[in-house]
């Protein structure tokens, strides 16, 4: 596990988000947002506002979790495209967002960031939503 | 030098953006928009619409080349962040947008994709611009 002691996730990004669960690098959380399937993944680690800051070793690590969540992503919900960001003009710490985008959805062809409010997921149905993509991501059950 | 033959910039790709030069994996263009200061990384692969559709290795040189890259913007203008996105939802054919943004800049802190038309450069700026990305990224003035 490469948490760090001084990590500590973003108190907005944990607010908008549930945990999917951890990967070697990063947290994966799912956006309580039932609008589009879309995951974020956080590294574990302090005061990082850019990809770049990453260590080389850390950012080849973030590389192939960004592909196992793509991979993931795309078999689950069989979306038309992946958006895959760094964006954080929000919330500067570093998160890289995977979202599944389909031609029908809200946005499209538009990205998802600053579009309309998020809806959260009923409880039962972001249980089952969670599930999904800890099974799809090959991370355990809590 | 990784260029396939079948390999062939999207015709949109080509017409809104300017030739910077080349990496090991990527052209590296500029977005004819003074808007922002924005470039975008081309893996010279054909049919490729995902990083997850990347083979191992050339993820990882990706990555290295945006770190790369975001290095170079970063010296270079010294923005408040750095957006690293591969969206793809008007132009399936793989390009990952690196756009350097400031707190003061026309759309922040929304994300730039689908805001206002780009604004091309004066033909004597888009020059100085070119020779400035070439010399921070250590690529060949032509």
């Amino acid at each position: 596990m490469l948490s760090q002691p001084d990590f500590h996730l973003d108190s907005r990004l944990a607010a908008d988000t549930e945990p999917v669960g951890r990967l070697h690098l990063s947290l994966v959380r799912l956006m309580n947002d039932m609008t589009y399937p879309w995951v974020i993944l956080v590294p574990q680690r302090a005061d990082l506002r850019e990809i770049v800051d990453l260590n080389p070793a850390d950012r080849l690590l973030l590389m192939e979790e960004i592909a196992h969540v793509s991979t993931g992503m795309r078999v689950l919900f069989e979306p038309d495209k992946l958006n895959v960001a760094a964006i954080g003009n929000l919330v500067s710490q570093l998160h890289i967002h995977i979202v599944a985008r389909y031609t029908r959805d809200a946005a499209w062809p538009a990205p998802v960031w600053g579009r309309a409010p998020a809806i959260p997921y009923a409880p039962d149905v972001l249980a089952e939503r969670l599930g999904a993509v800890r099974g799809a991501l090959n991370l355990p059950q809590p």
